[in-house]
């Protein structure tokens, strides 16, 4: 690192959510290596504001074109390039200039995004995990056809990332996915019946958006996460085990071959794993709090009860039928948990939407791109109809 | 691997000790990949005779003049070259056609053929700790004027190993050595007072040697163990934490400059390092038995309370000094564990005895190996005087 080398120009797809703040942390944390060249939101225009006042980008880009004359009067005095629509967003992250893209979307939104930087061949910083949950195979083809990269945000896949690291091509035994077990892990079945929505998002251990919090209560959150690591890390299904960790400090961890496990662990904190895809292959000095055994001296872990879990297993279903069904689950799980936002679906009802969306939506083997739009939705179509 | 790709030749110094027999068995498992070319032993004559008939090496030898003859006769219907003497190890590790030099020796008697088979250029598969701790610096002098690789084989520094593969120049913030805590931890000082050697040689989950059981047991052992790290790795002692971990799952661990902790992991079996070190960077099927989370639920750490072991504290001491001062300390422990071990010794002398050691042998600031040999014989008359 010498005063010559060029920074880093990153794009923030979702830049006013969990993920996409947090990463403006780490650029401003170290503005020697990284500079913001786009930065993107849905809704949020009033932080979009303010952010894009802060990193100065070249371009912001709302999604809902109804924010559009706020965010560009409000920035008019600034040299930025302002556009608006799905579309500017995808056009936008195939800048020449940019060298990172951090698609921190949250839900099926992210999908195209980060197949059009995909193709223009960026370094993908992963966080939306519904681009390769619903479309893994699809992203595999574009990824094996340019010359894009792909390193994980998730704290559990940044884990096994990072245990992967100089392994080349030793054999993979078993991937090992620790899960908290969520806000909910010990209620009692009757008092899941009746959980609210703040009950819900009182996640124990990591501080994230609302969807993903809810996501994890019912731990299809993890689900997700096993189909993005079965994608990501080219395992089957039946290499990779959930086991839960209460304590969310290892945070995910690797068998090889020759039965050595490797782990990686921290606080929670997604700053690390969100520096850790900026700056790989390098490890560069954080100010992150240290984790210090002292004060975590107990590290326990147990297999999931399935029970508890119905989601869970929903989405195991859905990973042995394939085709287009983990789109369909995810289609549903993205309405009804929505839906339990809103006060308008209780907690347990979660997972019966998901069932009955999978019996009644059309089953495809070999979904392409299209078919993969046809089938969200018509899925949520269905599960609205379902509430 | 094909059928073409020639076995890697193997020579096990120390092969009728526990790592020398363990690194046997990990060969029979895989003799498409590892021959034994050489064999050598301290005194263990007929274990060498049965070991040499069974795996058929160039090259026996034994260090004990005495057994010479036996062991020559016993395999005179063999094509395999006896030889003896300590000088006739040395000669033997150079021999062209070996590749991989197991240093399994225990004891100050490692040192001076692993210097050998550094000059010669080979992998060392170093399991012979006294080499770093009494020579560490002429050691690192040798390895830059050599070709030679060394490749860790003690569990906690072959997890640190593990976890560095990739690692490039990424910095180390802190590595963290385990430690089961040895036989004793649960003793009260007053029980310390009055252990046999029974009792000591009761380690709760390694099945080793008798010398680095009872250095378990003081953990002077894993003063050692700091030093070899500081000169394998290239940190300072105080990046170097000692945790006491009663299970012995976690063999040790990496904090790098990010805050990210890397951790390798396994039941404790010596069988998995040894085939590391053969491997490297490939890792192979091995057919050990696996870690299983739901019969090992339960992780823990705690800083080691250091009035219950003055040895490590002896050892820091040392490692301040430098100079001379790691070997006196290894000279007299050694003598002091024997006579512990032959019963002449009371367990908390030991440490008395390392102490007073200390402070009459001559200080060395930068010793060479003539240096070395002298304050080795030295420190143990000393020693043996204390008895």
């Amino acid at each position: 690192m010498t005063e010559n080398t060029p920074r880093k120009q990153i794009a923030i797809l979702g830049s006013t959510g969990s993920i996409g703040t947090q990463a403006l942390e780490v650029i401003a944390a170290h503005p020697e290596r990284y500079e913001v060249y786009a930065l993107t939101a849905n809704n949020r225009v009033d932080e979009l504001i303010r952010q894009a006042r802060t990193f100065h980008p070249e371009v912001v880009a709302i999604a809902n074109e109804a924010h559009y004359d706020t965010l560009r009067d409000a920035l008019s005095d600034l040299p930025i390039k302002v556009y608006t629509s799905e579309a500017a967003i995808c056009q936008v992250v195939e800048a020449q200039p940019i060298d990172i893209v951090l698609t921190a979307i949250v839900g099926y939104a992210g999908l195209k995004p980060t197949i059009h930087a995909i193709r223009a061949g960026k370094v993908i910083a992963l966080s939306n995990k519904e681009t390769l949950v619903v479309a893994g195979e699809l992203i595999q083809q574009l990824l094996h056809q340019s010359h894009a990269t792909v390193i994980p945000v998730d704290s559990e896949h940044s884990a096994i990332f990072q245990c992967l690291v100089g392994e080349g091509n030793n054999p993979i035994e078993k991937l090992i996915l620790t899960a908290s077990g969520g806000a909910l892990r010990d209620y009692s079945l009757d008092q899941l019946r009746h959980v609210t929505r703040e009950q819900a998002l009182r996640h124990p251990n990591w501080a994230m958006g609302n969807k993903i919090t809810i996501d994890s209560a019912t731990m299809i959150n993890k689900g997700f996460e096993v189909i993005e690591a079965k994608w990501l890390f080219g395992v089957r299904p039946d290499q990779i085990e959930v086991l839960i960790h209460p304590q969310s400090i290892v945070h995910s961890m690797v068998q090889f071959a020759d039965g050595s496990i490797k782990a990686q662990m921290g606080l929670p904190d997604m700053k690390l794993p969100i520096q850790y895809a900026f700056s790989y292959p390098e490890r560069i000095l954080s100010s992150l709090p240290r984790l210090d055994f002292t004060q975590h001296p107990q590290l326990t872990f147990e297999q999931p009860d399935v029970r508890r879990y119905p989601c869970l297993g929903l989405l195991y279903e859905a990973m042995r039928q394939a085709g287009n069904m983990p789109c369909v689950v995810n289609a549903a799980n993205e309405v009804a948990v929505e839906a339990f936002l809103n006060g308008h679906l209780p907690f347990l009802s979660i997972a019966d939407v998901i069932e009955k969306t999978m019996g009644r939506t059309a089953y495809l083997a070999h979904p392409d791109y299209d078919d993969y739009v046809a089938t969200d939705t018509e899925a949520r179509r269905i599960a609205q109809e379902l509430l």
